[in-house]
């Protein structure tokens, strides 16, 4: 059995989803071989700390009831540089502006030789190189699944499955928002408005969708690609960007007609890295509706392999975090 | 450096792909640290063998040219059992009814502690709980992504990839042939005999269909998926089986009509393992045209994943052997 001690630094959705996943499954993760053993959780109020585990449950309700982790007077980051432990499950919100908490959270992790499994995308699609380069210098591994696309498993498809295989293209629906809303109007033949309307009814656009909406959080996640896949240096300023706001219903049932869905498509390439509405045969692999992401990735060798799956969701996110836990340590 | 020696075991399309992805990939296998020198070739009329390496251009120039791999009187199966080797890469031909050379070859190279990577479906789809325990018991890895969808990596994404997620089921089109029937009738509004014919001109179905087209093919993979995910012991004969002979273009295009589409798909989950003709809604990530397979894993945590890709074509089988070789040694 290895004990790996780990802290998880932010508790909202996917840090309490992370906290629910590791209670579940500790059976499992025993089993293979792995005790991960929480010995720390920071929220933006305070934090729990415990050398020999915190009661995962308690903190979960603690929070639920009381709206605080703990009454420990800690950051994350002073709980990252003082607490002893290998692995830092960085979850605190995304901020792509300043990279957020999220970024100090990480170099620091990485100066202290610990390493970081996220799902922060601001830190990553201002800094990669950055926290790359030190991730390396100090022997820490990185792992980001859960920064693209949720439980989509994008990247070590990329990496680890397709191993061998050149990497020409990616091009895929990394927004499920603007998925869902380019859906349900060719569905409905409806306006743009109305549809954004029902999805912010159903918690699936947010009250300012703009991020979603003009392609900037689908642009984060290109970035994301980008720069670990491709080994490009870009951030999502870099990204040329076209949002769903225009398209209208007349539009996507023209294309309906032709045999064509309107999707929103983030591509990165040699040169190239641009997310906007693109025409999509139906029956194609990225043809895909509802909230779902998507993505295609060119080989050399396999030729396009397409994957698909859900991009939102605490416990989705919080998978894509335990099969990086997973990767690293077993 | 790591120098693995190798046997090639049947040398016709994905045998002599193989050897065309180890030249090309040569630098790239060297940079991640790995030497595959394959030490001998073996075809069913004879071998080449050199433990300082065989000249994968020279073999490949005599197989196209001369028919054959090298003069040497040696069967696969003596290759494997005197050749000093640490990986069988075992691509002869598959045989569902007795599982051919493949299954004592395999066997053979277990009780000699080798490792194996196959294409290879009919051991499998016999024998899996025998291969598996043998290669266990010898300390051997047994690998074998290509035997299902080709380049479509279903199952090191099942397994590595979703690592953590219960697998509650696998669905899909695990037949390449069926698919583009069924696509091109839709398309053409034409029966099944005449889309049968100009597939069989472009060479996507075979003289004699039977296999592919009465769903046995698909049964079979759908086989190696139970045993090795699921944990079962079945054989192909234990499938619920319906082919896509009895599909009329009227009833895809009443299908089409409410939004749906026709698939051969492939069912394996708890007690229920079939392959038949199933309603598809449009939009579905499953609903891909055209040659390809796809397959959806429904999980505990991650939901809903599907993988797409291209199920045959030499390169492409090949590169799913490459990225199993690699995922063992790297």
């Amino acid at each position: 059995m290895r004990t790996i001690r780990a802290s998880i630094i932010g508790f909202g959705a996917v840090g309490q989803g992370v906290a629910e996943v590791l209670l579940q499954k500790d059976e499992y993760l025993r089993n293979i071989g792995l005790d991960i053993k929480v010995v720390a959780i920071a929220d933006s109020k305070g934090a729990a700390t415990d050398p020999n585990g915190v009661d995962l449950s308690k903190v979960l309700t603690r929070k639920r009831t009381e709206g605080i982790v703990g009454s420990e007077k800690l950051t994350g980051l002073e709980v990252i540089t003082d607490t002893d432990h290998e692995l830092v499950i960085e979850t605190t919100p995304t901020d792509i502006e300043t990279g957020g908490v999220g970024l100090p959270n990480m170099l620091a992790a990485f100066e202290h030789g610990r390493d970081v499994v996220t799902s922060n995308k601001g830190p990553l699609a201002l800094k990669y190189r950055q926290l790359s380069e030190i991730a390396k210098e100090n022997g820490s591994i990185f792992k980001f699944e859960a920064t693209v696309g949720g439980a989509m498993p994008i990247i070590n498809l990329t990496r680890d499955v397709l191993a061998g295989n050149d990497i020409i293209s990616i091009e895929g629906i990394l927004n499920g928002t603007c998925n869902y809303i380019l859906t349900r109007m060719m569905e409905e033949q409806a306006p743009y408005e109305q549809m954004l309307a029902e999805s912010q009814e159903l918690g699936i656009a947010e009250t300012d969708p703009t991020y979603d909406v003009e392609g900037i959080d689908a642009a984060c996640k290109l970035v994301i690609l980008a720069n670990s896949i491709f080994n490009m240096d870009v951030t999502y300023k870099d990204v040329d960007v076209k949002g769903i706001t225009k398209i209208t219903p007349e539009s996507l049932m023209l294309a309906q007609d032709d045999g064509y869905v309107i999707k929103q498509i983030g591509e990165v390439k040699n040169d190239l890295i641009r997310v906007g509405p693109r025409l999509v045969p139906v029956g194609h692999p990225l043809a895909v509706g509802g909230t779902l992401n998507v993505a295609s990735v060119q080989t050399d060798l396999a030729g396009a392999v397409t994957i698909t799956g859900h991009g939102a969701g605490s416990i989705e996110t919080a998978s894509a975090i335990i099969s990086d836990i997973i990767s690293i340590y077993r």
